[in-house]
């Protein structure tokens, strides 16, 4: 199973599509953009893609599908959003009613695809210069936190912005800020700095998805916005259905993460 | 009415509202961003922000309103889209129907408006930056030509994209390019240099739009996308209806040029 962390984009979503891999999609198509997915009725999709136009950091939009269409273009040229993720989420009015391996049987003609950036893209950068990951250091799941930033409402569609942390030396911030403004497509540059208080964060031990990890003396806790924020909205908003990709479990792309720096 | 030139934008606003300014916008309010408008009916207007997100040179969305809405948000907090603006263009099928300087009679409770980035923003960076701008010191329009490149259709909007054409020194282009790469919500980097033939474009001492500029020996014809692209668009699928700004009377916002850059 080592071998398919080097694999092509393509042949490891071959394997998602034969539920040959289940796991998280971290470390797979080194060098490939992973993407956040959301699916909603066409009844909602206006609402959703204006909300996402509106809330670029949170929700950047990588590509969006006409209604009923599973196969992607920009991202690639030969998968199956119904089939091609290791695990998808089925909320129904707001609440977590499943978590499946496909949607096959769940598809409906009206069914609007949104494919968001993943913040893999630029962690991948800052590991090159040298900045430190924590959650990656750790083996961890990056923490994420629900904040008191209210998005932007569009339409139906409200709440707040869930941010993921990562603990940054003072001497190194700059240079996240930087790195990270390179990519607008996956969150770009961070939306908070310092004191978690500020924006409605507790306890940094304690974040809402995902694992705490070490934040070391001197080190900044740093904030940027989150994909997950989608799923917050959900449950929130409660709409009859909606798909997503389970957290972590993401779209692989055939894209490369350097594709989505700025031009 | 020289004095309109140093306004506020809410001022000049308030006198284009009671017609007392007709003309083009071109160095009122420097330093404020102004902005293309298209509106369409809600049935089409899934299609048309799919189509903009598609294709964010041409496209670069800086607010879009919910159904019915025509006082902006983000981009001021007083304005009525329908006034505000010097001149509109009412499109029936595909064909310009009629220029007109109020729309309130016309205003439809389905109506979608789309306000896309416009190129004032970067010109006023370049000068800035001592690189010239051609049609600015010549006191002209600046020289837009339908070339060959597709934009990505999407539902039914497709047709080609349309540039504007800035002649550059050699030396320059560079910075030509990481200025312009700041505003991407104002077309960003240019998307082709040199020969105009490459994209379709057969004379450029003949523009489809605007006026012929100078090049002198050894510039660098530089082209970037236009906001103009959506009339062209519109004029090739032939919505029932389509009511745009007047190329050059455009809404002027309360948001600083140095707002749209990049983050």
């Amino acid at each position: 199973m080592k071998d398919i962390v080097k694999g092509f984009p393509k042949d490891i979503r071959s394997l998602i599509r034969k539920a040959k891999w289940t796991m998280p999609t971290a470390g797979l198509a080194m060098g490939y953009a992973q993407a956040n997915l959301v699916i909603l009725p066409e009844k909602n999709a206006f609402d959703f893609l204006l909300f996402c136009q509106r809330n670029p950091k949170p929700c950047p939009l990588l590509e969006v599908l006409e209604p009923g269409i599973y196969r992607t273009e920009f991202l690639s040229s030969n998968a199956d959003l119904r089939t091609d993720l290791p695990r998808y989420n089925i909320y129904r009015k707001g609440r977590l009613e499943a978590t499946v391996k496909e949607i096959k049987n769940l598809w409906e003609k009206d069914f609007v695809s949104f494919l968001l950036g993943c913040s893999f893209s630029f962690e991948e950068a800052m590991l090159r210069a040298k900045i430190p990951v924590r959650h990656i250091e750790e083996n961890k799941n990056v923490p994420m936190f629900i904040t008191n930033i209210p998005c932007k409402p569009a339409g139906g569609f409200h709440g707040p912005m869930v941010v993921t942390m990562r603990p940054i030396p003072p001497d190194k911030v700059s240079r996240a800020v930087q790195i990270t403004s390179r990519y607008a497509s996956v969150h770009g540059a961070p939306v908070h700095f310092g004191d978690p208080v500020k924006i409605g964060i507790k306890n940094l031990r304690k974040p809402d998805f995902g694992d705490p990890v070490t934040i070391k003396k001197d080190e900044v806790p740093v904030f940027w916005a989150c994909g997950v924020t989608p799923q917050a909205v959900v449950m929130k908003v409660k709409p009859d259905l909606c798909i997503t990709h389970s957290p972590g479990h993401m779209f692989i792309s055939d894209l490369l993460n350097e594709e989505l720096a700025a031009l």
